[in-house]
């Protein structure tokens, strides 16, 4: 005991105080950059010309394309000291067709979305009883004679909350729920949207990246149409539905990462890493997801260009390929840096909509936290509060998790993000400008400080969060 | 001067008092009707059946027969003293296509809904480049240079109010948009939706029933897509669209108005006459228009059967016909009545959601608006307040207007109801229970009081309210 407590002052002992850890004159920078980005639109110019002009942009369609030469240009406008491309190559998928047919008691057509590389289903469809299932566990649990032969129906609700924690029990009936279909014999799986919204719109994403979790056409139906479906069945009939499915494979496709860099005046070759993803999904215009987090890492760019001086490490503004499908642009950046992780100081992307950041959490070595701590200060007056010391740094940093990286959550307030999320209605108009600067500014300021700060990141150790891992897309 | 101080003082003298107007027995059972309606569900399990069975029920479709099959059985199980149809012929239209796309600077779907009676464009749709006007009257003054070749988008805004008093100017883009943009050479009308949602549905709708106003292909887009198609507009690049709709019309289709007697002990030959409409749009389910209406009345004729005495008057519950294609339910129930409108106590229609009523407006007689006041008397512990003395009844209720009839309103918070009306979320879930159950009291209340009334509602003179018919669909 005595040892602990001598530890615990040793500790205390040499961790500097947060205001010995940064200049005057950096922490007044840091202040600039705050109150300057709460004056301006977070970069709403950025997000609006986005989807005004490229609207939805699916890795691998033509509007990628669109949108990857629409970056280059505007980062190069910008005024970045370098900006370049790096090419990500996936495999990809195209939806062409969907539907969920009610068809006795009596037909009645469903709001629907096929799940990501969802295989299609023979023309005309697959059509059978539905057997509903409260959710995976309960299909996992199943008599094989209870699905064989029929349309899978998993009805498990998503709950809304700021951080977002709903999704990740949700969503493994998407994750997974066709293999376990498959097993069994199912013809189809039908989940229930993954969502928090009562309005009727179909919620699309990945299922797990195994080629046996895609073994089955797999679709989500509105969330009303997954409670008249219930009601339909708690009548007591049986009920009858078809799936159909039509889609298109690519084996591979070529995309970009688009980067631009703030040379840093001292450690050029270190970096402060800023990410979001510019690729969407097909539906909506991908407005929340991801272009509010385009919008506000450019901002923070920007507004550290407009400073009279450059950071002594270099910042990187990284608009990340291929996300929604399999974090492949995250993948490629990370095995880019396979050999130069001791230079990146930091990951942080923005993934998680519009809402404002309410909290800061870090996965940094022990002598850094002091240094989160001091950025959190910073932070405090835009209403962020310090959170711990697990952090993915957002999905395209996964990858980059195994080699050590250091990485740091913004926390946006997510309680309605998967109102939208995912659904053609991820448009313009759910964003509000006023909390994108909030979050620019809050970008900003940790942007300008990792690149201040006289400590490292970075432990040197694999630090890999699992589940976080899992449920990120 | 002294003449009008008589006459006031003449007919305060002539007027009863309100305690007066009802004996205690019938004054206390109105209240029971209150009280117990609000222990109860307000009718939700009849538009939890009516959605989760038939779903959406266009005028003129398979589901429109079973609606009234199933309303026939409804009504005669709960056990009203007699259930009948009475024929109902209309033409009738039915969505086959509709689309419209962007197609320069860059292609982009848009969510859209073919007017009502939209003629289809010739395969493969009309293609031009976009005009757009801020309003009817803009395009009205505009010279047809303007228009000619053009595809004619009208983005005026529909404002939210209580009693949805925004929907009048803003509808009629929709209603005479198309035969304006024909007289002067466009290709296609294109609307901004009439409604308050910032979701992405497109709200359709009827054009006005002339021949004329339905020569042009006709859609609504979603307001998302609207804001983003005037930022691309305001970006000053010329943009191009494509419009296609494909639709089928029918030269006349019989459905039936469905009505449901509670006959009355003293005057059976005397109605009260409740109205909701049984059809729908082919989108959503028709929750909230007008399931929630058929729910109200019904549920407040279940009370009113519940009674241990029957109303002096008779009571009829009337599911109406086709009513959103051009009041075909209505007009036919005026017909039918030409002869017997001196039998017809009062009409009141409920269709305008599910929003808990807030005032109740009278179309009566001068000896008859004291017992309005009565009635409102026993609804102001509803919240209900006394409004005016212009009222229309509902839609249905309009053809019968010219015959003198009295008509009431017991009006609904519309605050939302224009969020979901006409468009693909018109869902049971934006129904609340509570609210429905306040509506229910109400019209229980009224047609007990109305049925017990010492005074004949109706004044026997021509009372149409031009504005209100023009604008109600």
């Amino acid at each position: 005991m005595k040892t602990l407590v001598l530890l615990a002052l040793a500790v205390l002992l040499i961790q500097p105080a947060a205001a010995d850890l940064f200049s005057q004159n950096d922490l007044d920078t840091a202040r600039e950059l705050r109150e300057r980005a709460l004056t301006r639109d977070g970069g709403f110019d950025v997000v609006a010309e986005l989807t005004t002009r490229i609207g939805p942009r699916m890795a691998g369609t033509e509007a990628d394309a669109r949108a990857v030469a629409w970056a280059e240009e505007l980062l190069n406008e910008t005024g970045f000291d370098r900006v370049w491309l790096q090419p990500v190559t996936f495999p990809t998928w195209h939806r062409k067709l969907e539907r969920a047919v009610i068809t006795s008691p009596a037909e009645f057509d469903m709001v629907t979305l096929a799940l990501g590389f969802s295989p299609a289903t023979p023309e005309g469809g697959v059509a059978g009883e539905v057997a509903m299932f409260d959710d995976l566990a309960a299909l996992e649990a199943a008599d094989p004679a209870e699905v064989e032969g029929r349309i899978v129906f998993i009805r498990n609700r998503m709950e809304a909350a700021r951080d977002g924690s709903g999704y990740g029990p949700a969503v493994q009936a998407r994750s997974i729920g066709a293999r376990v279909a498959a097993e069994k014999g199912g013809l189809a799986l039908m989940i229930r949207s993954i969502g928090t919204s009562s309005n009727r719109f179909a919620h699309t994403g990945t299922q797990r990246f195994d080629a046996d979790t895609r073994a089955l056409s797999a679709v989500a139906i509105s969330n009303p149409d997954a409670d008249r479906l219930e009601r339909l069945i708690d009548l007591g009939e049986p009920v009858q539905a078809r799936i159909e499915v039509d889609a298109e494979f690519i084996e591979a496709y070529t995309s970009h990462n688009v980067i631009a860099e703030i040379t840093g005046a001292k450690y050029p070759e270190q970096i402060v890493a800023l990410g979001a993803h510019l690729d969407s999904w097909d539906v909506g215009t991908g407005a929340l997801d991801d272009g509010a987090g385009i919008a506000i890492i450019t901002e923070a760019g920007r507004l550290i260009l407009d400073l009279d001086r450059r950071p002594d490490r270099s910042i990187h503004i990284i608009y990340f390929a291929a996300e929604e499908i399999g974090l492949w642009g995250g993948r490629a950046w990370a095995e880019d840096n396979a050999d130069n992780f001791h230079n990146i100081q930091v990951g942080a992307e923005s993934d998680f909509g519009a809402g404002p950041i309410y909290e800061i959490a870090a996965r940094v070595s022990d002598e850094a936290w002091p240094v989160i701590e001091a950025i959190q200060a910073e932070l405090a007056p835009l209403g962020i509060e310090l959170g711990g010391r697990r952090a993915m740094g957002g999905p395209d940093f996964i990858p980059s998790a195994p080699f050590g990286m250091a990485a740091v959550d913004l926390r946006q307030d997510g309680t309605t993000y998967f109102d939208y999320h995912h659904t053609e209605n991820d448009t313009l108009d759910k964003i509000d400008p006023e909390e994108l600067a909030q979050s620019s500014a809050a970008y900003a300021v940790l942007a300008w400080l990792a690149a201040q700060s006289p400590v490292r990141f970075g432990s040197g150790e694999t630090i890999l969060d699992e589940e976080a891992a899992r449920n990120a897309d």
